[in-house]
């Protein structure tokens, strides 16, 4: 109860080196979980990845199942999505979207792709999905039918992930990602309105 | 040499049997593809899956390597998809697909998504789709870039495939199809140009 929550660039080291294990397990787990289903990974799995023993996670994250539904979860992930005035917003998510696959070869969002694959725990990333990313994107909406229109505009944001990030279309990849902004933001802008 | 490719409604019972075995085990191996890794797919499995035995799949398909070549192929989908006068092509394809998603449940496009499961076989499903279905649209493009528009107006159509399909989209599901075409075909015909 008495940790701050903020980020302490002074923090001891025994506390940032807790950060950045926990982070890396999240890694692990994310990593595993976009190349198999839900159930063939197994704890032992994720420490072997992330580099810790099978009780470190569970010091951690107490089970698998809580280990997951951090996994799952796009609560850290939207803000900076969603960060941009609403006028400029479809520009924002375009490029945000082109960023993390140019920069970090990958984007958070586009795991919902793989909910298919993830069983029992595939409802559970849908629900996330729409609560965390969808109703949020249409609560910040004016006009009839936000809801439709949010999750319009997401997916055809998610549709330029897919192209990029998945077919890794030869085009699209050789292309700046001011250009493809250009081409692509006015189609996802068209749903959120203030165009 | 001598068996006609077209189709004959009074074929004789045993070919007639043979092309729906056929079909039945291209559409076992589908559906695993689209759930498993290439490499955790037994022939056993997809004979299982279409109540045949092993050997008749061998016999029919050579060896697990064609059968999944043949998985991996967008030919056989991409006529329906792209049969439209350019011009009213981007309302075409966006009706295609969410009739394939409210008849059949499924778009055969959306494979792609599953590409990063597949190992090395996720590169023959990505260079299929870039010959089979962006190559082909671009060739029908006039005017500069076709190759980039061409993968910018696929990619906004698998992305509400993608909304409507995987993350199952409540809002996108419950508006009639003619009214999504209406809302998200200007942005699939904007890359297509001819708009």
């Amino acid at each position: 109860m008495t940790t701050p929550r903020t980020a302490e660039p002074s923090a001891p080291p025994g506390r940032r080196d807790a950060r950045t294990t926990r982070a890396e397990i999240l890694r692990a787990a994310r990593y595993l979980l976009a190349r198999h289903a839900h159930a063939d990974i197994t704890l032992k799995a994720v420490a072997d990845r992330a580099g810790v023993s099978p009780p470190l996670i569970l010091k951690y994250f107490g089970n698998k199942d809580t280990l997951f539904s951090q996994v799952m979860s796009f609560e850290a992930d939207v803000g900076a999505l969603l960060d941009a005035p609403l006028a400029e917003l479809g520009r924002h998510m375009v490029r945000h979207l082109l960023l993390g696959q140019t920069e970090r070869g990958a984007d958070p969002l586009l795991r919902i792709v793989f909910a298919p694959l993830q069983g029992e725990q595939g409802d559970i990333l849908r629900a996330n999905f729409r609560s965390q990313v969808v109703d949020r994107l249409a609560a910040r909406l004016t006009g009839p039918d936000a809801g439709l229109r949010a999750e319009l505009s997401v997916g055809t944001l998610l549709g330029l992930g897919v192209i990029y990030g998945i077919a890794r279309g030869a085009h699209v990849r050789a292309t700046e990602v001011e250009e493809i902004v250009d081409r692509y933001a006015p189609a996802v802008q068209a749903q959120l309105g203030e165009g």
